[in-house]
């Protein structure tokens, strides 16, 4: 287990009064173990107590042949493996809980009365991980790097009359040209329509002369992510849009100029939103400013209203004010990942914001 | 909504005392609603009371356009979705909660004192899922016939040269061949030493002369999943290894044979793992025999030791006994799926389980 990050969690948990934590999220384990281990509908699950006895509660299907740092205690499909956990679980104490752990294994143990008291345990291990250390934030940097190639590749592909599918595809195949490690996520390109709805799912639609072309995209790289959005015109662009366009790009600069320590992660939020509710668009905006992001492109520390977080130097999260006008079939999104310094933020994507109208062939 | 399917649960929560429940699955939802609806961390949720006061609980980024046959009960991002559905959750009374629901809504809810009680109410979906109605059994020959098409075109792919993992695309690329929906899990496609796994993860290993492979690949047809092995050699097959195929055939069958109405589940799970037991190769089967099946490749009902429930007419599930050597670097898995009949069951494979040595080029 990696030392400094294992005893900055102990060291949470003392301080808030969890003496023992059941940490089951692949990326949480990972974090800790530096080992990826994706057990499928079985339970996995590392035990933290903060007198020393950490295990990783493990099926037997899944062998390790490295050190993880860790006892590792086995069981197997025909035993109930949380009834198991209950041997060395101090009943009489609390129990932080994975915020991810499926509730077959939650109401099991409280059936059981494994903890005198159950707790949401994701905090403390959040609150680690939204601090990137040194290593971390060069993984961070390399991804989006990747991304702003990417991007660069794939703009020329929006009037090849691809599908939005096709699309999507290409970005893949573009993720891997550039040497990344696959998708953070399943890409967003999406032509007028599709561009006007924030969730969007592709479809087979094509684009045409004067669509907007939502391009939301990321990719993985060496265990980090990364994600970015560009809006993009295809051959021409109305005085509509671009009036729109100006107005996200605005947003997503004043957003940026709030990211810094000292500024509480609504503050980023409210710096876009109030530039988009003066310029009359603030119900078009349907949407949070941003998330952040690490070893998963979505971690915890939304940029929303409600989070009123202090934001720390480390701290790596998106900034992706949007307007979507369905009637029109107008949408526009324009997301930068920023990376918090000690008296700002480093903007990790370089890829230009202006507006770009891709030439038809 | 379904009405038949429906009813059929509302019968079952009555009977048991849980007069509300929380569906999160969307798998579950779908089979209510005929709509996939995914809404990655977001909180999705139907609602059931047996009052009939039934709610889809969605983020505001989903908008529905087709009538899903229940009352919508909407959020959005910067507001506190578990603590709205206490509006109409009877705190009185106990509630169901689906097993898949993440730890930080349930305890969230549990903190909010939104229910007398909290049991796991995923088996009364899972017993109504579990049994096929007509039309569902026809969408699981259709995906099995599929699949043994594509097995049939994978096979002589093995002395190809590809790696694990380019056998592995292989099988997607063939399931889009022959008009599959996409693969309903990563196929394991293992040479030797990962088929000496069972489960392995699939390299960049090349097969070679002598070597077993176990090809264990599943496609999606209209939303039913399908889930087939077969253990093939490349160019020869020494005396050893025709030893452990035959005795995992022989186990297949039995279990096969026992998998009827009035047989309990374990039956079959013991009918493959006596033989094997018998034939002194206990130890090596180091898995269950098998699992249900049908809208998602593995669901509730398992084929094991411990699952004492009778089957019944209409279930569907695998049958897949394997023996595992890892030193020896030989591993044998055969699998079917079967769908129980009023008296035995309907094989939905139909591809030869005879012993198959591939010729190389």
């Amino acid at each position: 287990m990696d030392t400094g990050k294992l005893s900055r969690i102990l060291k949470a948990m003392e301080e808030q009064g969890m003496p023992q934590m059941i940490i089951s999220d692949p990326a949480a384990i990972f974090y800790l173990t530096g080992k990826w281990i994706h057990s499928g509908e079985r339970l996995l699950a590392m035990y933290l107590n903060v007198n020393g006895s950490h295990k990783l509660v493990i099926n037997e299907l899944f062998p390790q042949e490295e050190d993880l740092g860790t006892e590792l205690f086995w069981y197997n499909d025909i035993q109930d493996a949380v009834e198991l956990m209950t041997q060395f679980i101090e009943k009489d104490k609390p129990i932080g809980i994975d915020k991810t752990w499926p509730a077959r294994f939650l109401l099991r143990l409280q059936e059981l009365g494994g903890g005198s008291k159950f707790l949401n345990g994701s905090m403390i291990v959040d609150c680690v991980r939204i601090v990137k250390d040194d290593h971390e934030q060069e993984f961070m940097r390399k991804a989006s790097l990747l991304n702003d190639e990417v991007m660069g590749r794939l703009i020329p592909w929006v009037t090849k009359g691809l599908t939005e599918n096709g699309l999507a595809q290409k970005v893949a195949e573009l993720h891997k040209e550039v040497g990344g490690d696959g998708l953070s996520f399943d890409p967003i390109t999406a032509y007028a329509k599709g561009a006007a709805d924030p969730h969007h799912e592709t479809d087979d639609s094509k684009g045409k002369r004067g669509d907007c072309v939502v391009l939301d995209i990321g990719g993985m790289k060496d265990n980090y992510a990364s994600d970015m959005t560009r809006t993009v015109f295809i051959g021409e662009v109305s005085d509509r849009a671009r009036e729109i366009y100006d107005i996200v790009l605005e947003a997503n600069l004043r957003g940026i100029a709030a990211a810094k320590p000292g500024s509480r992660m609504c503050d980023v939020d409210l710096a876009a939103r109030n530039y988009i509710e003066e310029k009359g668009y603030g119900k078009y905006f349907t949407h949070r400013t941003g998330h952040s992001i690490g070893m998963e492109c979505h971690e915890y520390g939304d940029v929303s209203a409600v989070n009123q977080d202090m934001i720390q130097a480390g701290q790596c999260f998106s900034v992706e004010p949007g307007i979507y006008l369905p009637e029109e079939g107008i949408g526009v999104r324009i997301e930068d990942l920023v990376l918090i310094t000690e008296d700002g933020c480093e903007v990790l994507n370089h890829f230009t914001k202006d507006l770009i109208v891709v030439p038809e062939d």
